[in-house]
């Protein structure tokens, strides 16, 4: 276990009780009946996730003193939507590994990895019918809805160079922050349809899941698939120019700009794109812009945390900022 | 128009108007702000369908005397996942054609197909949490679900020629008796959560689905694709050995068993499997026992209705049975 994986673990020790309870749902999510469908559900398993969307429904439900009992199955169906996200994202990235694991597209193939992923979002959805309120099928319909969004909007945003920062933002926003704001937002109002602390809290889960994913970036320009354990230079092989590239890009001379577009159009056959991405340009300002970024975020994130009251579940969640910040995968 | 097409328009005149506001509804969920996504929803709304399973809620709503305003809501709800389905079925089939339009997947990608059917599906939950009551979202995410488990078991069972006929049936229903299942279920009660005459149309909608899909599987390997609008042939090329091919195996010798394999795993630049597999066997008495199979399938759907009081819609879900057995798309 990597140190950041215990400094998670530390981080969200006050919830682990709750989060065993999420995990024991997720498993009940994760069991088919068919033998072809078990086997494909308790691959799954082993994508052993961080489990931080999990944790900041609960966290955000105990800083803002939520008591809903239902809790944590909210928090393990928002785990499931992730996870049915992540086994589509590996088909559309083409990827191998996640988490160390065989993605399921390269342990099966492309049609059982769709199915797989159609059949957890059903899953995830079946389960919030079940609830007592109908605020989580809401609030987390709506959110799915934003994520495939922001994904088809990156796929026709491919290979431009030129992008502004609000439209990468836009982008990175709807696929990973919309999710940790409906996380947030969840915890600090299920079953409640009103507002109250859930307009706070939803902002602080969007700014950190707008973090994590410029994170996320960076990794995947300069990251180590050792460390990340999933495969990196995904973005730069499919064309998708992220945060730090746009600010080397826009800052760069004319033949650099040419060699960092060559890099992403390289064939495929002359070696890894992001190897050459490196080679073509200095990352260093971009990567330092885009960190600069995602501070900026996590501080405006916990700013919306200081009207609450200073409980332990309030501290972990501004510990989680560094967390996202400094985490290597 | 094809004389099938005007022969169900006839049918569902009772109904019309109510389609017409599906048809609206259908046109809300397709409507899109970004560019890039307004076009491939856009896209969708050419795949012209046959609006059957729109057409069954209204029925079985008007054949069970529910006054629900909602039903057309919810049949849009039942054609939308229909169609998230379809975009996800040409992915996995690799089809180019849908109802004379290029599919999805041909016209982009396979990327911007997988994310545009996630996006119908949330879409489509998303509407059904804001209906007047959770009945539609319960019952359609389980058929959805049971929808992937059936393509899932499908795909695993893929080149198995001695498939028992039960397992053959159950595979095809809930691949799509199910769907079929819950939009009479949906009609006859939504939003009632009791049971009432649901149970009885849900037995109706999945045995006429159960025989659809069995027609569609005869028109896979039979059909002439110019007639049925779509890529036929597809079973066979990707190992799926339906009723007819499965009825023909059963009672062949040796060597046609033998030339039956051969012609599902023909090298492919050796021609279209499917006219092999014509060639290899008399598939003539393997599709006669398909269609006797759904004309009883058709036959106890209509015994499910005969307790209902003698309307229109009645008679009309009597007479969708020999368009579901007619059918030639």
């Amino acid at each position: 276990m990597s140190s950041t994986d215990t400094r998670l673990r530390t981080l969200l020790a006050p919830v682990e009780a709750d989060l065993e309870v999420v995990q024991a749902e997720l498993g009940e999510m994760l069991r088919g009946s068919e033998p072809a469908l078990r086997e494909m559900l308790a691959h799954l398993t082993r994508f052993q996730g961080k489990r931080l969307r999990a944790g900041l429904v609960l966290l955000c439900g105990r800083a803002s003193g939520n008591e809903s009992a239902e809790l944590p199955q909210v928090a393990a169906i928002v785990e499931a939507i992730h996870l049915a996200t992540l086994v589509h994202d590996d088909v559309l990235d083409g990827a191998d590994v996640r988490r160390r694991v065989a993605s399921v597209n390269r342990r099966w193939d492309n049609q059982s990895a769709v199915l797989l992923g159609d059949l957890l979002y059903a899953r995830a959805f079946d389960r919030s019918t079940r609830l007592r309120s109908r605020l989580a099928s809401q609030v987390l319909s709506e959110a799915t809805q934003t994520i495939c969004r922001g994904e088809i909007v990156q796929a026709a945003s491919r290979y431009d160079f030129e992008m502004e920062p609000s439209r990468y933002e836009a982008i990175a926003g709807a696929k990973t922050a919309a999710l940790y704001g409906a996380a947030c937002d969840l915890g600090a109002r299920y079953p409640d349809e009103g507002r109250g602390p859930g307009e706070l809290l939803s902002g602080f889960g969007w700014r950190m899941g707008l973090a994590f994913q410029i994170v996320d970036d960076v990794l995947d320009v300069i990251g180590d698939a050792e460390v990340v354990g999933k495969s990196v230079g995904n973005d730069v092989e499919d064309g998708k120019v992220t945060l730090p590239v746009l600010h080397v890009y826009a800052h760069a001379e004319p033949a650099i700009r040419e060699a960092i577009r060559d890099a992403y159009t390289a064939p495929r056959w002359s070696g890894e794109r992001a190897a050459r991405l490196r080679q073509a340009c200095d990352l260093g300002p971009g990567v330092e812009h885009a960190l600069e970024r995602a501070r900026t975020l996590v501080e405006e994130a916990r700013e919306r945390l200081v009207t609450l009251p200073e409980t332990a579940a309030r501290y972990t969640l501004e510990q989680l900022g560094d967390y996202v910040l400094e985490r290597k995968w």
